[in-house]
């Protein structure tokens, strides 16, 4: 609310806007700028002072960083790269300009360059990606209060204070993981490993996936998780805020994989018009050539719709049924999988499951639909003909066939992606449609021939 | 991995898995008894220590917790309640059978009961419901070393101390919010507000819809947040593990909405048959409903259907044509929407974006259409009859309408729904596939009315 009373005051100039932000919270502000094109936001993050600048440009839910940062000169972009957290300053140069890029690498301080240098490794969508290296560690031959001076003194630069490392002092491999909450409450002068837990610290790998990290912090209740080489040595911790982003960006993509098309990286309006193009076309594209099977389905049953144009009457009602039975079905797996409430050996259980569900949900309606026709034929609002009662028959026993086999495919279908090395959550909507859509058609026509033959066929 | 070794030891008695599992950490001892039968979890349980034991039930990735308690005597479950964070107790009361709950209510010590009965009454959906009241608060005139040294005594019993919530200490109202990283780095001898930062705190109400509680915490980088009543009362707080969890639910809700069914609240396999019926009749069955209006879009269009029998061929390609391009619209959309990256008055920029975006995918599998009857009449493989090529345009045509129509209607769906109150994410792919379809049909058999008029019509 109050973010639009701000924007609202179009009057107000850069250097206004930004006094007005700095009583804000950053979370506000970050709302603001995301509200205004970049050629508005840019004099306005100019305008604030330098730490309030970073402290925008440390949000992930600010989107506008690497086009601010490239419109700025390269001396000013690399002081506020600088000053950032290494995670988020990555982040930012991996999504410069081919010709910025260097630019303002060279200009950056050799710390920074070198720890933005490390992340810029590692993909996206890894642990590696994600970490930042501005963490707490002390030596495993610290004392508690040792350790305390220690985060007093490093507080400021440090990502999370909330968990501390503990190395081997001569490897600098990881030892154990030591909670703040624990080490308040421990004798000051004790071994620091006598505040730690006895179990051994979660851990993970920089190539591991996003996914898996969001799992563990979930299945853990973790505030941060280190990030270890082959060795144990810690490049870098994953902290709980960035795991949520990636959580619900997961998420999202899982949704828009769903709605059968490439997931985005960007906010809506933020997509350029060729890529959002590009994002769904390709999978439009495939989902219409597999779709020209029904034609060919069509096609081969033409003897039988010439004899009874009365059968293609239902077939867009029979063929949608049997995709939203599926769409249903699907929903449901790949969440299950992707929450690894279920395991790929657990196939056998769900398909138990969806027969019978399948046979209920498809009896209803069938019982719908031959009401219906019986409803239409009796009040004399359409004549189906005099065989109209083989016709409903026809009709109800179909969606039974094609309901079942709709939640059959569409809960199966998640499995068999997993079993092949495929994300589950390809298993779109219109996947499933698509696949239901030619296996019901030739089921319809398949009950037709069987309850017709001899009368209308 | 490990939880399936030590579930594959199917001959482990009650007592030694219960052994095995204490060297391992709460959230595999979960896994693995989630993945028993409830007749198998609960001697495991009982054959833990009990501190353990409420370890794993504090889970709320646990499901077995009401079963599990409804299947004790009333005072050993009393007893694992009494040690229980009282959220999580009351997460498991909520869902005791009406005839157990007061019988196990009434043998919990005061404390715990009362605490419990306080947390019933907000719905599981709301900040009240997600809160716990186990926090620490300070009042305004205490010092930093005062607020540790309390912090150390109550650590244990308080499910997170890295936020501390300073009182007013005549009224009570919430003042400030001080982080222990802050704190840890203050002066002992300082006055308590002196380590707060300057903003407000961020608060909730008890009502708080908790997708709004998941917001905040993604917006403002949170470790919890106060639930406060109308006075600046804290009646509790709710911890960013909690958040997480109802974040990631919301996620599955919107996926299973999207799949065209109602949000169930369990994992698949704990859902009972009846219950999963439920969940998917009632939108398997308004979508039928609906999409009878195709049955009658196809009776009125039944006297072209009978001169040109050709034009059914391609009723299910074009048809789903149109549901996917709304289907991938409608997933983009409700995303945007739920993670605010768009707001209702949006609505005509998404429109002005649409628009084009459907008429070039529109294009393509038109294209792709036209070609496919070309080369099929050319390749002998199907006579499409003398009219060919104008069947071929027709086909074409309707698709670049439908698809267009599918984007439009699918990307406004979620601001016409919310604009009417409902959640975005009732927009489910099936549902924009029916309200597509029925137009679908009408715009084919108009296009084709206007190009195949004097010829085939």
């Amino acid at each position: 609310m109050d973010t639009e009373n701000l924007l609202h005051k179009a009057d107000l100039s850069p250097s206004e806007l930004a006094k007005a932000m700095l009583n804000r919270h950053v979370g506000d502000n970050v709302e603001t700028l995301n509200n205004l094109e970049i050629e508005q936001a840019a004099p306005v993050l100019a305008a604030l002072p330098v730490e309030r600048a970073v402290e925008i440009l440390d949000q992930p839910e600010f989107f506008g960083g690497p086009e601010l940062i490239a419109s700025l000169p390269a001396a000013h972009a690399a002081a506020l790269l600088n000053a950032m957290s290494a995670d988020r300053a990555a982040d930012i140069v991996r999504l410069l300009p081919e010709d910025t890029a260097p630019l303002v690498l060279a200009v950056l301080d050799d710390e920074s360059r070198s720890a933005i240098q490390r992340l810029l490794v590692y993909p996206e969508d890894t642990a590696g990606g994600l970490m930042t290296t501005e963490f707490v560690s002390v030596p495993s031959n610290f004392t508690v209060g040792q350790t305390l001076e220690h985060i007093r003194h490093v507080e400021r630069t440090r990502e999370t204070v909330y968990a501390i490392y503990v190395l081997d002092p001569a490897t600098k491999r990881l030892v154990q993981m030591v909670t703040l909450r624990r080490l308040i409450s421990a004798d000051p002068s004790a071994p620091i490993l006598s505040a730690a837990r006895e179990s051994k610290p979660i851990t993970v790998t920089p190539q591991t996936d996003r996914e898996e990290v969001g799992r563990l912090f979930r299945k853990y209740d973790l505030l941060a998780v280190p990030v270890v080489d082959h060795f144990g040595h810690v490049l870098g911790i994953v902290t709980v805020d960035d795991a949520i982003d990636a959580m619900l960006q997961e998420s999202s993509e899982d949704v828009q994989k769903f709605g059968g098309m490439e997931a985005i990286d960007k906010p809506y309006l933020q997509m350029g018009f060729g890529a959002m193009i590009k994002k769904r076309a390709g999978w439009l594209c495939v989902l219409f050539l597999s779709e020209m099977l029904t034609a060919s389905a069509m096609q081969s049953f033409e003897a039988e719709l010439e004899k009874a144009i009365v059968l293609t009457l239902f077939v867009p009602l029979i063929m949608s049924s049997g995709g939203n039975s599926g769409s249903q079905a699907t929903s449901l797996l790949i969440r299950s999988l992707a929450l690894q409430e279920l395991r790929l050996r657990d196939w056998w259980r769900v398909a138990i499951r969806e027969l019978p569900t399948g046979i209920v949900l498809g009896s209803f309606l069938g019982i719908i639909g031959i009401a219906r026709i019986a409803i239409w034929q009796s009040a004399g609002l359409y004549d189906y003909g005099p065989h109209w009662q083989l016709v409903a028959l026809t009709v109800g026993t179909a969606l039974i066939g094609i309901v079942t086999f709709g939640s059959m495919a569409g809960s199966m279908l998640p499995f068999i992606l997993k079993r092949a090395g495929f994300d589950p959550a390809s298993a779109s909507a219109p996947f499933v449609a698509t696949l239901v859509d030619v296996t019901g058609l030739v089921i319809y026509f398949s009950v037709a021939l069987v309850i017709l033959r001899g009368t209308l066929l």
